[in-house]
């Protein structure tokens, strides 16, 4: 799949080599997040709120109350800014300048749309249920009418988008090399506990995608 | 402690039991995320970056390289939006509508001002070491002049502040009771897996804060 292409608004000036225009390192980041961060602009005041959404191929789906305000401001095409973050771990060096952390996180810019078209908007949404338990939507019910028309969808598509990363292990300064100090990373990731069923709910808690995995139901 | 005052921009209107401005659950919420998504304007596009932070009282403080493009918008004091996340669980309905997800997520607006005096510099310096690892900025090496004079540090004041929350299992329509479908959720949280040291480096891996403890190595 060809790369995205830069822009002046997304193009990495600081340290290019932590960037990436790389289509498929981009959907990765998306899939594997359960949340993503909406920035927007209201009376003079920017706004980042934390929202679910879901990838169904160039489309970034996010959906909520029709109520909402903050789908409200952005129904109406204003500028938006959608960032995903995936913490992947602490890095420890013998300096406190060289400390960081290792993280993948994804920037999208552009302007949402809604989703009006009943067909898309019943997809969307079924790519929501899908993606924290594939099969699901297929057991649960799906929305009444009322449901739907209580339910806001908005489309944003990967357009202008780009991927920051960081890995391995601390940069360490000459100097340093002799002291005593711990020198690594530590690897963090989420982790899924058990399953608390609601009271008179007999059936088995649905598998979850891999991600959400129990950390000991892994090979580590 | 008193409460956060609630303003026009912070009041929860559509679900007011979810919100929160109590300034205990606001510290928790800030204490225990690693990152924080710093939400501002720039040539009339927002933007959405993850960043590290740390919280002194009721100050919270970011930093970067001196060259950071967004630490050099933020410190011409413009309005500025941080948001911090903690994602705590999948919540699975016996309907697409009811679907949700658990977390707490904390909302800070203001402006930044830069800091530029030496020992509060320092002192924040400091606390982004400590907050990952207690005891460690004893142990490594604290920036030299050129260090100190290559990193931006900002500081923002905890003053119109909200925090929003939700627990537990699902809500059901009395339509669904008997349909079998799962209904309950699954608790996540981040966990750390076995720290990688550099090649050479015989010191132990320091101990990591509750929030990142390994889940086996926790009462769960």
């Amino acid at each position: 799949m060809p790369s995205y292409t830069p822009t002046t608004r997304t193009r990495h000036r600081r340290i290019p080599a932590r960037g990436s225009y790389d289509r498929t390192l981009v959907h990765s980041i998306l899939d594997e997040a359960i949340v993503c961060h909406i920035g927007f602009e209201h009376e003079g005041q920017p706004f980042v709120l934390p929202t679910t959404f879901a990838r169904v191929g160039e489309t970034l789906y996010v959906h909520g109350a029709a109520a909402s305000r903050m789908l409200g401001v952005l129904r109406k095409g204003v500028p938006v800014c959608v960032t995903v973050t995936l913490v992947d771990g602490l890095v420890f060096s013998r300096s406190w300048f060289h400390q960081s952390m290792n993280y993948r996180s994804v920037v999208v810019l552009g302007e949402a749309r809604e989703v009006t078209n009943r067909a898309e908007k019943l997809s969307a949404l079924r790519s929501f249920v899908e993606r924290v338990s594939p099969g699901m939507s297929e057991r649960a019910r799906p929305p009444t009418a009322k449901e739907l028309a209580a339910t806001r969808v908005l489309a944003m598509p990967l357009e202008e988008v780009s991927a920051k990363t960081r890995d391995g292990g601390p940069k360490e300064e000459p100097e340093d090399e002799d002291a005593q100090v711990y020198s690594g990373h530590v690897p963090i990731e989420l982790a899924a506990r058990e399953p608390v069923a609601e009271p008179g709910c007999v059936v088995a808690a649905p598998p979850l995608p891999r991600q959400f995995r129990r950390v000991r139901d892994r090979t580590m």
